[in-house]
């Protein structure tokens, strides 16, 4: 069998460890980054060096910021960038992708795969490509130097699904040739709802507003920042995510609480002491400043779409809202306007049966 | 002329300042307090001591944990209690309130007025006694021991008015005898809306939730607290405020910029900077736990009635909704139903010039 020949987009940290990764498992790897700069030492050596839970030198076919050079021809497609940059990876990537190619989005947030797969067709491409999202990232990784990179942790039986589910074991059963940790969902709702990082990072970074920025995130953002009002303000931003998942007849939506159990075999009867039983969480520093990606890619890119759906099948956000509006307030911005609102994910004028027809079966109406 | 006699009711550390101080200043006084216990050594000592700007013994007639006994020969009551025992202390006063009693509520919050005068016509209290509030406290006090007590400062050109607003040069007249400190102002919109308390105390201290629980506020409140995100939210909730107050037509309302000017003699051009260069703020430490007045009083005494009246005049209030909203999730209550809201102040059902009747001229078909 032909080994399979992967593109990552994205070299942070996380793609930088998987296109490491992949070349040391053996697959041809060519790598992305819109700033040239920032891997001219990749270009230079050639690969990635990678150590932790995997040691070597990951050899790279090609490092570039020409984004056709790297996709054009890649069996899969992985896209390791903050979610707030999956439409602009969807525009540059349009005119290069072609039948076959499957994208996997790491992770895809809240109907991130929705959003690539709706661009892609608006800009003309018709092509028999597969997008995907996966529930969370699969490594625990850090950047240690320019073409370096450290894995802690590989995680195990991530869900992923494609947009439409039915497309979901095609998908799969090319990436699991490189990747046996990814198992199907039900359906990118499934994946787009489990997402526990929206619970968490949002409403503590902004429930620690002013302490990240006058102490230059000098605490334990989950030890020390998770105190019992906090962990009541996660209980409801985390009970209005599981309502509007099971008005969307989302099974498979686990509870902030539940998940940790699952997760981390914590053992507890509330999410205060779960979170604070938690080992996973010792040690883990705020970020240095409130101008983060717990704010801007998981606010606009989790909260305004779970607060979205809620709106339009009548179940009550207003802590997830409040949230919303501190943030806008503290960014000065407007994330509903600028995040994935339904009219931007193009399901404005939908209804439910509609909805999750686009999800689970494909709409045969639309372009795809 | 007689000497006016004085009832001041609630023995915190600023009933304690403001009893000694009127007893000092040779009025007649007595003293009331719910819970026997902390006015025992005042009982006994038959007087507080007070030190500071003012020194002395104040000499007092009674302390008694009978509200009768204490208010219903007294010309002028001084109520000096959190905002939200401001009813209870209405319906207990009723049975002995008589025509020609004057109340003034130390500080009235947003609409103390209002709600003390209600509950004595419902509890069938029709006699011609006049209920005023104070825009602030006169005192900054802190309690020094179980009957002594100190005055750092006595505030001046505080503005009072009566409800209706027709009745509160009579009872100034009688009030300034004892404070000269206290002037007029147009009419309680005034004094309930320039309430920079609301703007700053509940922002302040959701933003910090965390770590007023986490480090026992152990930080400045402002100094520290105030970072530039909680300033921008800052801006927010006095914006809202204050175009409420401009669609209640009230012309004097200030913005928490200009009352800190006007206050401090602060010259900044934004309200981040305004805070930081007030040295009026040094000092100041956050409190010790998130379950203060800051949050219980201010927001369903001040910020309800301020979205409540910008709800009912098309005013968006979204971040002061926010702040009730993540207030009402972390003390697991409804501050909305427990606080001022429209229906509580029986100002539900009527159109702006109804309500401004009602704080300005006195409702003729209403029983006041």
């Amino acid at each position: 069998m032909r080994k399979l020949s992967f593109a990552v987009v994205g070299a942070g940290h996380g793609g930088k460890a998987m296109a490491a990764h992949l070349a040391l498992k053996g697959f041809p790897v060519k790598l992305y980054n819109r700033t040239l700069s920032k891997i001219d030492p990749i270009i230079k050596m050639k690969g990635i060096e990678i150590e932790g839970e995997i040691n070597g030198f990951g050899k790279l076919d090609l490092a570039s910021d020409k984004i056709g050079d790297v996709v054009k021809d890649a069996d899969i497609i992985m896209v390791v960038v903050p979610a707030f940059a999956h439409a602009s990876i969807a525009e540059r990537c349009a005119p290069y992708l072609k039948d076959g190619q499957i994208i996997l989005l790491n992770p895809g947030r809240t109907c991130g795969a929705l959003e690539f797969l709706n661009i892609l067709r608006e800009r003309g491409n018709t092509s028999d490509v597969i997008v995907s999202e996966a529930q969370t990232f699969i490594y625990a990784s850090r950047g240690m130097g320019p073409a370096s990179v450290k894995i802690f942790r590989i995680k195990q039986a991530i869900p992923v699904a494609a947009i439409p589910a039915v497309r979901t074991e095609a998908a799969l059963d090319k990436i699991n040739q490189a990747y046996p940790e990814f198992i199907s969902a039900t359906s990118v709702i499934e994946t787009s709802f489990n997402n526990i990082g929206a619970v968490f990072h949002p409403a503590i970074t902004i429930l620690n507003a002013s302490r990240i920025e006058s102490t230059l995130g000098n605490f334990q953002f989950y030890v020390e920042g998770v105190t019992q009002a906090v962990s009541r303000v996660l209980e409801e931003v985390d009970r209005e995510r599981v309502e509007v998942a099971h008005t969307l007849r989302c099974k498979n939506v686990l509870s902030a609480m539940d998940w940790l159990i699952m997760a981390y075999n914590v053992v507890e009867d509330n999410l205060f002491d779960a979170i604070h039983s938690n080992p996973g969480y010792v040690g883990i520093m705020a970020p240095r400043t409130s101008n983060v990606r717990y704010i801007t890619e998981d606010v606009p890119m989790s909260l305004v779409p779970i607060a979205e759906f809620g709106r339009v099948f009548g179940v009550k956000t207003p802590t997830t809202d409040s949230l919303i509006k501190l943030a806008n307030v503290i960014f000065k911005t407007d994330f509903i306007k600028t995040g994935r609102n339904l009219t931007r994910l193009r399901l404005d004028n939908l209804n439910l049966d509609e909805i999750r027809n686009v999800f689970i079966e494909g709409a045969p109406k639309r372009l795809f």
